[in-house]
């Protein structure tokens, strides 16, 4: 086995799994996306080659076919290939397709999983993306929405889940996911909350309402969580547990339940 | 700091996160789930105190208050306490809750995210839950549902979504889920994956079609995965390439997009 698509998590270091900090500093190649923190970067072996591939949401990057290209070459040599990509290789990374091009090219492959930023971002601020009595369950899904997909996202049913959705990559699109949810009859007041560079040192919460989602400039990368989970705030102290339990309260939900 | 809600991941040691490693070797009280597979317990110190505190979803188990009652008592010690969940403790796991009861108490802690088992088991059978052109977003839910819920789940809103549907602690509901996705709408030759004990040695993955989830027995603890992307299978190997170009074919996706 040669090339292993590998998450590196949402950005803490510490975050990473044992299996990709081992990987990391045994591998020959590390193929890495630009949301791959400097931190974790630094754990890659001094003699190993670093190619960056990173894509940015606004501008030029290295084509997908490009990338699966430069996998398989690799792939072909005798080296161990980590193939770095931020949170989990299959969660919105685009890790299928490198997958599948691997295998149609004969070279074996292994798939690490990693903490997805999905569940990782809101809990590094305070939120559970499922609580009891809050949310059942919860919806990932991309801002970037492919033009040529089969059918348009169903906002209508999105909104009438009432789960915690959480959407990635979904920066420059936060104004349109306010109109698509609000004319699908969400409520305004929901809660949302955005949360930048998670889990790293510049890590910001900004928490707002549904209808103010997209009045300000949200940078990338940024996690979006909407839902009546993006209100709770378990901060990892008591300070602010009267506000907690006053929140839990207005959901009548018992906190201790 | 004195507590952690850790998240074990999805059973392999190796998709343990660094910072749970570290903490599980320094831990003086590692209070685990019946999920947590004992070669990750073997990762506590020799001397640490071990509390299992394992839900069996047929029976006897200690009720969550009970849970959150110890990690207060044990929180107000000077030890440091290891509150250990599979997968990840904010997603269907009442880690929520837990820090809810330690916030109220006055108890500092901390989060630290795992590998959720929603994404790394139907990876370790080889399925992307988001793949280009087949699935553009996952929902991610219990197959337990509160019956004090405020109201039932929407299947038919989950039907329409087309989105990977993944089903936590669902092996005792699998012919309730059938029923309510059928009755919604759903395909009835949706591709369905059964996905018991991923990562560990004990891995079996049943593959089937949504008109039969439920007709053979769903052992605990298994990940059930529901949608086209179910019916994927990135191996890891050449073997089945075929196949899977074949698949990829029928969905109307080309494998190198």
């Amino acid at each position: 086995m040669t090339v292993y698509l590998v998450g590196a998590g949402p950005g803490d270091p510490d975050l990473l799994t044992r299996k990709a900090d081992r990987l990391l500093a045994k591998a020959d190649v590390v193929v890495h996306d630009r949301l791959v923190s400097p931190e974790i970067m630094e754990l890659v072996a001094p003699w190993a080659t670093r190619i960056d591939v990173g894509k940015d949401p606004n501008g030029s990057s290295v084509p997908q076919e490009e990338i699966n290209r430069i996998l398989v070459e690799l792939g072909q040599t005798d080296g161990l290939i980590v193939r770095l990509k931020g949170g989990d290789p299959f969660v919105l990374g685009r890790g299928g397709e490198e997958a599948a091009a691997l295998e149609l090219a004969g070279i074996s492959y292994g798939v690490v999983p990693g903490v997805t930023s999905a569940v990782a971002a809101p809990a590094a601020a305070g939120i559970p993306v499922t609580h009891r009595g809050v949310s059942s369950g919860f919806i990932v899904l991309t801002g970037f929405q492919n033009p040529n997909g089969k059918r348009p996202l169903d906002w209508e049913a999105l909104a009438r889940l009432e789960m915690t959705l959480i959407i990635l990559m979904g920066a420059a699109q936060a104004p349109r996911i306010r109109g698509h949810l609000l004319d699908a009859g969400a409520d305004p007041r929901t809660d949302v909350a955005i949360v930048y560079k998670a889990t790293t040192a510049d890590q910001e919460t900004t928490r707002t309402k549904l209808r103010d989602l997209g009045n300000q400039k949200i940078k990338n990368p940024s996690v979006i969580v909407i839902g009546p989970a993006a209100g709770l705030e378990f901060a990892g102290s008591n300070e602010g547990s009267a506000e907690q339990q006053q929140i839990l309260s207005n959901l009548g939900v018992p906190a201790w339940q």
